[in-house]
């Protein structure tokens, strides 16, 4: 791949700032936790893979740069500060729960601190290079779902530009490509970020798949026409029941694709799954600032004092989605054990 | 009103520039029937009654500057222009029917010149003042399907910036809202022009109606969450068997109603309807340049060399409608036989 979404460098984690795409491309080095998390919160990062794996990074920077006497209480507090960037997607509290668990366990056995410093780095560096893995494996997994010559509608980016690299839905796309299976992919462009014409139309074209861009409005009449074959899309939270958390407008889709009789599947890692979520209806929507829907590039497109909602995520219901592809195989209904049935493997 | 969408005045057209809206309110004066093509093709004008009404104007104001010889052949010529500008709408199809019968059969009748041109005037006038009537009383038979305390969910914009005034699927809103029935509307943006966010919400602020904007992907999880009581849009042309095309985006909205239980309701005049298109599948449906979704303000928000597709409208089968609301009353299914009889009286 001709790009990195993020790494861990000297002196820091280096990101590529997906604000600025697809106009330019330019890598931040981020020196700090508070850095990182900002990033997070400003979507310079964002993908729930991926922000999951820069905040494990930004555990490693801050540790790196705390004096040993702090570093217990540096643990906790970058710790926090991280989860506490955005609520809906469970990657994030999962690798900060690992991260943390291990490196506290390390603290409290006494561990000398510069061996914590370093086994924070390697916790963060292989959770980036296990998620380039499941992600392959959920490509491969999910690629003989798609038939040959198929028009995939995808949502959203769930690239490798929301992973540390090759993507979840992407990632099926990806393997699908491989075996000539796909005509072309529809990217639907994604109010308000527009994830799909910036970075899924990005990422796509820098590997010649062939991919043309949708409003999100014209995915309906482009079912109706038969020129959708199937959905994918990613997942930020899946309930213990199978009902699946992502970007606004994933729940249109799936209401759409049902009365079309198109699968509709979600990619996604296992740790993607939160089995302490009963179901979709306890999954926490992070509600984001009217400006992004208000504005365009910073100048308004709305008359002034007009409000606006902006939830970033929907709940699918588990009856809506045709299958999960993760890195464990492909899950059919009934989502709920099939999922818990992997996971406790 | 505080604002007027277009009207004829000394020496031209004055029609509000859409596409500056909200940001600027400028009134262009249009001289000639090719500029009001223009106006049209370009979406400074538009809507489908809109269109319509300046298509009329455009032949006065053409017939105005031209010879007395060449009377016939500029109004059979500023006719073709006019009505070659849009395909989807059929109200300029049918204003323009209106215009060049009557004037045809005046200057065949050896009509003086200026005769025609004072008729062509008059004529209109007459439909500008008529389409105010006509939403009035759109408004008016469709207010009582708007529960007290309603959030109303429209998309695009068919208010008084798509008609010579009132608006029809707003003409509704501004009805119940009069009756203090409207809790608030909810203005879907609708990408990629955005008459939603910057025409919809327009309109509604300056009439104090209260508005929130969404992206057009928030409306199912919107209508999932309990927070949509009814739809209510507009047409640009209804198919004898009540299929109803209109903005890109309103069948999905259709759909997702359905799934909800919502009413979907469609307010258009009856001159919306063409008796001579058997069902929707006949309706030419616009195809606009792709560049509309893929640069904003001039910008672009896609990688060089992505394509888009841009169907300006989509169809929406009669099935899903619950009810077409019109000057003559409220059409319930079977939608079909119920047009044709309002028509036929």
């Amino acid at each position: 791949m001709s790009f990195f979404t993020l790494r861990l460098a000297e002196g820091g984690v280096e990101l590529l700032d997906q604000r600025l795409l697809p106009r330019e491309e330019r890598y931040l080095l981020l020196k700090t936790g508070e850095e990182i998390a900002r990033a997070i919160e400003e979507m310079a990062v964002r993908g729930a893979p991926a922000i999951g794996i820069a905040a494990a990074m930004g555990v490693a920077v801050e540790l790196a740069r705390t004096r040993d006497e702090n570093l217990a209480e540096a643990l906790a507090r970058v710790c926090a500060r991280l989860r506490a960037t955005r609520p809906t997607a469970v990657n994030l509290t999962w690798a900060l729960g690992c991260v943390q668990g291990e490196l506290r366990g390390m603290l409290d056995a006494g561990a000398a601190p510069d061996e914590v410093r370093e086994a924070a780095r390697a916790l963060a560096q292989r959770l980036h290079d296990e998620d380039v893995a499941v992600c392959r494996a959920i490509g491969d997994a999910g690629a003989p779902l798609v038939p040959e010559g198929s028009q995939v509608l995808t949502h959203c980016n769930a690239g490798a530009l929301a992973t540390a690299g090759y993507g979840t839905a992407l990632g099926v796309v990806r393997s699908a490509a491989r075996e000539h299976r796909v005509r072309r992919v529809l990217a639907s462009e994604t109010r308000p970020f527009l994830q799909g014409s910036r970075l899924t139309a990005w990422e796509l074209t820098r590997d010649q798949i062939p991919v043309t861009l949708i409003t999100d409005s014209m995915a309906g009449a482009l079912m109706r026409r038969g020129e959708v074959d199937l959905v994918v899309v990613g997942a930020d939270r899946i309930a213990a029941n199978g009902d699946v958390a992502n970007k606004i407008g994933t729940y249109s889709l799936a209401v759409l694709a049902r009365a079309h009789d198109i699968p509709f599947y979600v990619a996604a890692p296992l740790s993607t799954v939160d089995l302490a979520t009963p179901h979709g209806g306890e999954i926490p929507i992070e509600e984001r600032a009217p400006e992004e829907v208000l504005t365009f590039g910073g100048r308004p497109i709305a008359p002034e004092g007009v409000g606006a909602l902006n939830p970033a995520f929907d709940v699918t219901p588990a009856d809506l989605v045709t299958a999960i592809v993760t890195e464990g195989g492909v899950v059919r209904p009934p989502l709920g054990p099939g999922l818990a049935r992997l996971i406790s493997r």
